[in-house]
């Protein structure tokens, strides 16, 4: 971009540059954030970079289930009224985030760090798998609910099927996602996959 | 939103809080830049919040034209091959740059600052404009050309007023920018207000 070369200030530029390297932000966007950040009060643009380098310094994850923590035991796992003998398997910290959002699960969590994919060079030692099985076997596996809530894509399928042959000979209940249409969807407009499956999946009818 | 009573880090919710503090992102968008950044090298993140960091500390302005420099004179006005008798008005930093970027201006600036807007709470005071009138009655005024390049808003048209009231006695040139129909726009499409200004301003054509 021609604004590029136009910075009288290295300062300015450095936070431009630094700021267009987060994902879905140009330099354009770059340029109006850092200038908006200059309008602020000083000990705001301190703030600012304080919270963010401590991401850097203070974030720990925890011993458990791999979350994002404050302390060395998550408050989901520290959590008395959660069900510890289900153990619900995500990719992410994210998708934590996302179930706890919906309200609907009491039990905990494991954050597996990644998905495998040979392509982007992930391989089932690069997650949190070994530590999954070595606290699933600690417990009393008959007694324990597995929960793969992965993404249906090719690469969540194949992390739950290698997953699921880990746990197998422990002898604890292994569940997936329910999946099928969507709240609200139209059958007319659904794909015929999630159909399919929408249909071998079906329930008892609870009125 | 729901996500926001869902942290098991206040490190990683300062950090969203922080973001989603700027202008146009939301708490989603925020999330996912925090997570983002979580995900870099440890010094990706530390070299992020000290480029922040230096906006509050180490950016100065030009005590010449009030541009964002390094240095207490902007590489614009220490430059010898630029006019220093051609001084273009604009309200901000941003300007700047966007003028910079076009090539086709050789003069040097004035950065008002703001723009003088009652509802806003903004007076001549709280602009650079003594400094604008000082800066021309210390040069040789007959020869100098002072170019408004201001918004055409209502708030503009005030500002641009207010400044050629205080430059008028000097006797220096007031000029400026060219309104009228946008480079290759469509005449079926342009406002009145627009044409009529484009049909004022005519001039001669030299093919």
């Amino acid at each position: 971009m021609a604004i590029q070369g136009k910075f009288t200030s290295s300062t300015l530029q450095d936070a431009v540059e630094s700021i267009s390297s987060l994902p879905g932000v140009g330099s354009r966007s770059a340029l109006r954030l850092a200038l908006h950040l200059l309008k602020q009060p000083r000990e705001n643009i301190l703030h600012f970079a304080e919270s963010v380098s401590r991401l850097a310094t203070d974030v720990r994850y925890c011993s458990v289930c791999h979350m994002i923590s404050d302390t060395d035991i998550c408050p989901i796992c520290a959590d008395t009224r959660r069900l510890q003998f289900q153990i619900c398997v995500v990719e992410s910290v994210r998708d934590v985030m996302s179930i706890e959002a919906t309200g609907q699960y009491h039990g905990v969590y494991h954050v597996l760090g990644g998905i495998i994919s040979p392509i982007a060079g992930v391989g089932p030692s690069d997650l949190t798998i070994k530590e999954l099985v070595a606290r699933v076997a600690e417990k009393n596996p008959s007694d324990t609910e597995v929960i793969l809530a992965l993404s249906g894509d090719v690469e969540g399928e194949t992390t739950c099927f290698y997953i699921y042959r880990q746990l197998e000979r422990l002898g604890c209940r292994i569940t997936t996602l329910a999946r099928g249409l969507g709240f609200g969807d139209d059958l007319e407009y659904a794909d015929s996959l999630t159909l399919g499956r929408s249909i071998a999946g079906r329930q008892e009818f609870k009125p």
